[in-house]
């Protein structure tokens, strides 16, 4: 385990003060320590699409942080989440695997995240990338969403971070029936009352406030995070933001309430932008800028069936819960001046590649005794190489949908996300979409290209055989809602 | 009329040289007469979507140049072409009047466009922006595609500009007959062959070329455009570069062929993102941009039944030839370094109102026994204000399909872009949309507005009345080719 490169010019320090001689550490150690020791800090907020900020092409929602995080960062293009819905996702990001390999996806007609009446989580046996970074002697803090299990054995204090500070799950949840009777999902969501979701504030394993409020809630996250900066400045420390909206019910402070030019839903995006704005000024402010990593990221498409409290995936196809582009592919924006040079990329990515790139850059050895989907993405960020994956899988609960390879995608299955036009289809020819040029999946291509079809059918019959069966977190349920 | 800063400078260089005494002109004089002479230079594009460039949220078209000129400038994010098919769009932009108030708008189920077998054009009473600025004193060049009239009364020599070299209408006309076989349109442009394609290219009121060797048309119009700065450079000088892709047939020299991640649209984008690039650079290099107004847009959305030898509105509803938002709302971007503070704009601009602007900025008079729908955009360009326009009109043809107030849209009738699609609707109740929300035209709120729609409708009627008949110049026609 290395010590911090603080705490090594502490010791360097009191031993010299000591009169002692320096024989341990060279300068050259001590630089190495430094670079294998860089802050990390994720920000993954809650169901924004694609097309919902400025620098991916919003027209009307503002956000100058973001933006400048993008220009001076990495921007990502083709950036996926690992699945297309919140407990799945959060399950590749943490593990650097897709969700299927951890019990985190639901199956048949199952339940897709976890619910308040679950007894499931993300099992102990996964490591997280807050337990890669424990072991390296980071500090690690977990503020926002979790949905990995609310249960105290699936909790973040459980799973690798110092402290947790939250709502254990989605903020939509614990509705209370006597105040829902205003009809679903229409009605009910249009005027947000912190009373009629129950949900739960916790700090660690206990509940501090229920329900927990919601208007404040960006705000709270925001300056527990902005501490956990300052406390652990002297570092190494990681810390995932998880940011509860723009999931509905929307809810925004009174700063940014009313002010957005694009509606409720813009309030509520710009009030994370200005969360970006003040993470990245501590980081800053204690001069830690240039020895961390941000990653901007969020865990699946817009909820589109929320219409004007949803967001937008821009000019990707449908969005939440579905395989079509809009679905999973989100931005992502990688930000260490002077680290990662700035640019608009184009390789493919993904969030289960945190997990395995922090580990890179950290040197930790990762179990291998399991299969990683993410790739270490340390050759595109810091060398300007190439890089990134190959494919990509989209699944909805258990079943493959389809399988991008390259510039191409198959789908071999879709299903749209919108209620009243739900239709499932399997295709015997998959519908075949070249990516690059047809972001928007509009232009069949399949009967030009049998030969991209075969590959793609290849791969996914490897990708499946090396999927192997695991207890179902999903499906564990107890009778009361917690 | 004022002379230019470099012609001033000169005349008292000479009269000191000569020993006259200097009493005509103080130096605040002579600011005042650069500050009301700077040159202006109008870049429009052909069929370009309001998703086509990186900084608007395309995901795989790289548009350096026009990012930076975006990021330097002010970009604006509700910017209207003046109609959704070329010469109306091009009529709207040269007089800063609805083209339905030049005679330049098809009726009933006639012509939508100038053809080569077209008589009419622009008429000799409409007064341009080139002629407002030669009033002036100003140099002005059209260089690329006209589509105002080919018949020399209608060429831009007659009509304002000194030279002009260009293909006179759009690059899919004069269609060889015999080279036609293989099918309209999805064979006959996957590979295009200049052949195919006999259409003139002119300099001045002479055929210089023909067929236009269009593989290097993007390239020739940016090296005629450079030459005219790097000679008029004493200014002032009026430039108008009009590109005729990426209107199909795509066409892209061989610097660019292929070297785009985005496919053959993508090479066509990303070499007029070079073109803008040498511009802005020849510009800068005769040390004009500070100068210097530069305009960037398109005349209309893009041709979606082209497919991916078309491009996109991004997260906009259709395209070219509709009255939805993909079909009119465009990229405008306004550039001048020291004098337009950079921004992301939400006010509602046009290219209609590039001439009234224009015509303030060089304390030009305009005729006073017409109406303009454009809007002088000094205020929010020069001054930080709010302005623009509050209203839209939205025409297919004679009709007034949809008008924007404010805010909100409201549809009389639709149809869709796609042939196989194209139905015509009538709406008894508009359907209303609130683009700030909602900029897809996806929610309709008519029910939650009667307010607005009756307002909307008062716009209509008032506008209507507004609109005198006047000559059509599309059913003009001749019984042989251009």
């Amino acid at each position: 385990m290395f010590a911090s490169i603080n705490k090594i010019k502490n010791t360097l320090k009191s031993m010299l003060i000591l009169g002692c001689a320096v024989t341990a550490l060279t300068v050259g150690e001590i630089a190495t320590a430094q670079e294998n020791q860089p802050n990390v800090v994720v920000i993954f907020v809650d169901d924004m699409g694609y097309g919902d900020l400025g620098t991916y092409g919003h027209p009307t929602i503002r956000t100058p942080n973001l933006n400048q995080m993008a220009t001076e960062g990495m921007k990502w293009t083709n950036f996926y989440s690992p699945a297309n819905v919140c407990s799945p996702s959060r399950a590749g990001l943490m593990t650097g695997r897709l969700p299927i390999r951890s019990g985190m996806q639901g199956d048949g007609e199952g339940l897709r995240v976890l619910f308040p009446f679950s007894a499931g989580g993300l099992p102990a046996t996964e490591k997280t990338i807050a337990e890669v970074l424990k072991d390296k002697g980071y500090a690690t803090a977990a503020v926002g969403k979790w949905h990995l299990g609310h249960l105290p054995q699936f909790l973040p204090t459980s799973q690798g971070f110092d402290s947790y500070f939250g709502i254990p799950y989605s903020n939509d949840m614990n509705q209370v029936q006597e105040l829902t009777k205003a009809g679903y999902p229409d009605t009910f969501f249009e005027e947000p009352d912190i009373r009629k979701w129950n949900v739960p504030l916790m700090r660690d394993e206990k509940i501090v406030e229920r329900p927990a409020d919601q208007t404040t809630i960006t705000k709270r996250y925001t300056e527990e995070a902005v501490k956990f900066i300052n406390q652990k400045k002297d570092g190494p420390f990681f810390l995932y933001l998880a940011h509860n909206l723009p999931h509905v019910p929307l809810f925004a402070s009174n700063d940014f309430l009313g002010t957005s030019d694009a509606g409720f839903y813009g309030d509520v995006i710009e009030e994370i932008d200005w969360s970006v704005g003040q993470v990245l000024g501590a980081l800053k402010d204690n001069d830690l800028d240039d020895n961390t990593l941000v990653v901007f990221t969020s865990d699946n498409g817009p909820w589109l069936m929320f219409k004007h409290h949803g967001g937008t995936a821009g000019l990707l196809k449908d969005g939440k819960g579905t395989t079509y582009e809009g679905g999973m592919r989100v931005p992502g924006i990688f930000h260490w001046p002077g680290k990662i040079k700035p640019g608009v990329i184009h390789d493919i990515g993904s969030a289960m590649d945190i997990l395995p790139t922090v580990a890179a850059m950290t040197n930790s050895d990762l179990p291998d005794d399991r299969i990683y989907d993410g790739v270490d993405l340390s050759p595109v960020l810091f060398e300007g190489k190439e890089g990134g994956h190959e494919t990509i899988f989209y699944y909805r609960r258990h079943e493959l949908m389809a399988v991008r390879y390259g510039d191409f995608k198959a789908h071999f299955m879709t299903e749209s996300s919108y209620r009243d036009d739900n239709e499932y289809a399997v295709h015997a020819t998959p519908y075949l979409y070249n990516l690059m040029v047809d972001p928007s999946e509009k232009y069949n291509i399949a009967a030009d290209h049998p030969d991209v079809i075969a590959a793609i059918r290849d791969i996914a019959t490897k990708h499946k055989a090396s999927v192997r069966p695991v207890e179902n977190q999903f499906n564990k349920v107890v009778d009361f809602d917690f």
